[in-house]
């Protein structure tokens, strides 16, 4: 496997994979950079240096096999191991997230929810059980969970980050709208709902922008 | 008002909106490019040139007053006006999107919500109605809404995108992980959470990486 990739790779990977998926459930088995390339809005030489730089994929003439693809980038993208899980937060979207059966396939299963509102003890709908944030520093160590989904209010984000990074945890799914501060060893992905709102409405302002 | 932006500014706008939102939080009044740059990791000659293009903005020296560009950008992103929108699919993303005061904030309201399971039909939390999704041309004419979310499965989105085109609706924020097809003059823009939990990921297995 090839141990890097440049850091622009890096933010396609996931539209790679994504796309791959997309293909594989089509039925497609081999495409050409070409054909790849319309489908992602990038240039058929992007993609098949983008391709090289894994290594054995170089089949000019034939196309890529979508699969075989499909299943590097996965593994790349480390979904085929087991990603232990709580979730900081269960309201709508905190319970959206434990029970999805897509997130569940890429090997992110939710352990527990945490929450500080008593009326939000009751399980998920799948069952996945909710405790009160005051247990967290009793409960976590025995639940060997490697990521922490941040699904509450901005305000509270911050403290119960450094709650979970002195409990170990280094790997943070972000949903609150607030830019978080943290060692340069954990790693914090955020989801910027409005900002695709903002877009939206850009683009709605501007029709002849698109 | 400048008319137009390029398409890489258009593509950081909402990260300027988000930062500056967060400024003014701060009670911060004015910010030079440099500390601006450093918080959204970009040069400060790239902030004076995307700033510039607004006009009227350059009082170097003094640096950017925090409020009237947020509010400038606020106008531009079209946040000033209000957005009535539906949401198809009554689940708990569907919900969630419906009551969220952060998006009444910026201006968009949901005025309904329609789901095809009879199971679904309670109100939200803050009381949005949700209607069968076979009454959607009866109804939505009624409703002058301008945005439609899709919030459902992957496997329903484009025929409900096909209606919502047909009644008149050009603007879509799409939260099914799948790559709609729609007419030049429609705009989607699409929510791929998995992309976010992908790069994490990633960045778990390559932490060096960061």
């Amino acid at each position: 496997m090839a141990g890097y990739v440049s850091e622009a790779l890096v933010r396609r990977l996931p539209a790679y994979y994504r796309h791959l998926q997309s293909l594989e459930a089509e039925g497609v088995v081999q495409i050409s950079s070409k054909d790849l390339g319309e489908r992602m809005q990038l240039t058929p030489s992007q993609i098949r240096q983008d391709i090289n730089s894994f290594g054995g994929f170089g089949r000019q003439g034939y196309g890529y096999p979508v699969r075989e693809l499909r299943e590097h980038i996965r593994a790349v993208l480390g979904l085929n191991l087991e990603h232990r899980m709580v979730i900081l937060g269960a309201g709508r979207i905190g319970r959206a997230i434990a029970d999805a059966a897509v997130f569940q396939a890429d090997g992110f299963v939710t352990i527990a929810l945490f929450d500080s509102d008593p009326d939000r003890m009751e399980a998920t709908a799948q069952g996945v059980p909710v405790y009160g944030t005051d247990q967290l520093e009793q409960l976590l160590p025995g639940m060997y969970v490697t990521v922490a989904v941040l699904a509450l209010p901005a305000d509270a984000a911050q403290k119960i980050l450094d709650r979970l990074y002195a409990l170990g945890i280094r790997a943070f799914w972000n949903f609150a709208q607030v830019d978080l501060k943290y060692p340069r060893d954990a790693v914090v992905v955020n989801v910027h709902l409005s900002d695709t709102l903002y877009t939206l409405g850009y683009r709605m302002q501007h029709p002849d922008s698109l």
